[in-house]
């Protein structure tokens, strides 16, 4: 297993987004690049990079900028891990449906690989290319898929008893996209993405502005 | 107008769960509240509530909590303004058809009144109850609609040459779901949610937490 650096939480996610810039980077043939033009493509300010580099170890050099491959390859080694992390989907409504079809395409490590609608029979069906399997089975499919993330779109109604039989399983993280608060244990790590919330903030934000 | 505190982005964020959650109380006909209850129900530490609330000059009284009406005020007066934010959405593929049928139900103030997409015609057709347009006329409908925030579901390539064309209308905001990072004028505030990059946050973390 490879060392991963104990980094705050605020500079971890900003992780993928350095990681994805710098392909571009790549891409485009770049060999250095400095924390400037990093910081004019990511709208982050290049004080903060420059603090977020120097907590993985890596030091720019002066007139030179970052090799971009090592800092890619650091990034690798801590974001793209050679085993997949299967998700599992639960809640095919028009949301669910919508991640179905995006299905995460640019991460090849990470994959829908099954869904959970109450729609679907116990034997399973395909909806977008995904077996998607009635919530009776779910703890049996969890388990042969070797699931490790769940993706929760169902109805808030719904979210609270699911994670209670989520609990009992053995998967560790939860994306949750209802507007429900979930109590799980603590192993289990939960990031919810509530888009009433976002959008009710970003009103506040620019209403705000005006004053 | 009402006055608008100046506060932190962090607690901003928390805003309208803290709305929401008191309204939660104030329905089970809750008279008061300790930051101990909010804390167990939102999840979030009883520090970070007390010192968020006095920043808004709302103090709990010992052995009494809050006062969830006065509370309630409070954020209403904040949050839940007198004219609705009038949103428009463009791309309704998958993600956006999504949001077209959800349309934000909780938030009576908030509502998307149209959409654009490069398959609606000219004179517009309903979509999800919600009439949507050829982008070709884009400019002379948010003026129309009076639109202040529009929410990005547009394929990545479709996203910076839509922000140039909204950099020269009256919106103040866009909530961004495509990878992209948008380059727009300071008056237009950008919130972005990377589907992609919060599920590989997500993974990151439980991943560390096995170390």
């Amino acid at each position: 297993m490879y060392e991963v650096p104990k980094i705050p939480q605020a500079t971890a996610k900003r992780l993928p987004l350095y990681y994805r810039f710098l392909q571009n980077f790549s891409n485009a043939g770049k060999i250095r690049v400095s924390s400037r033009e990093l910081s004019e493509a990511m709208k982050i300010d290049s004080a903060t990079i420059r603090r977020d580099f120097s907590q993985f170890g890596a030091f720019g050099k002066k007139g030179y900028g970052y090799d971009v491959q090592e800092l890619l390859q650091f990034f690798r080694s801590i974001l793209d891990r050679d085993e997949a992390t299967n998700v599992a989907l639960i809640g095919v409504g028009s949301l669910g449906s919508a991640f179905l079809k995006y299905n995460f395409h640019r991460n090849h490590n990470t994959k829908i690989v099954l869904a959970f609608d109450t729609g679907s029979p116990h034997a399973g069906e395909k909806r977008s290319g995904i077996f998607s399997f009635h919530p009776d089975v779910l703890e049996e499919k969890l388990i042969e898929h070797s699931i490790e993330l769940v993706i929760l779109t169902v109805p808030a109604k719904a979210a609270q008893p699911l994670a209670d039989r989520l609990a009992g399983t053995d998967i560790k993280g939860i994306l949750n996209f209802t507007p429900v608060r979930l109590d799980v244990p603590d192993r289990i790590r939960i990031h919810t993405i509530d888009l009433s919330v976002e959008l009710q903030t970003l009103i506040y934000f620019i209403h705000q502005q005006e004053t």
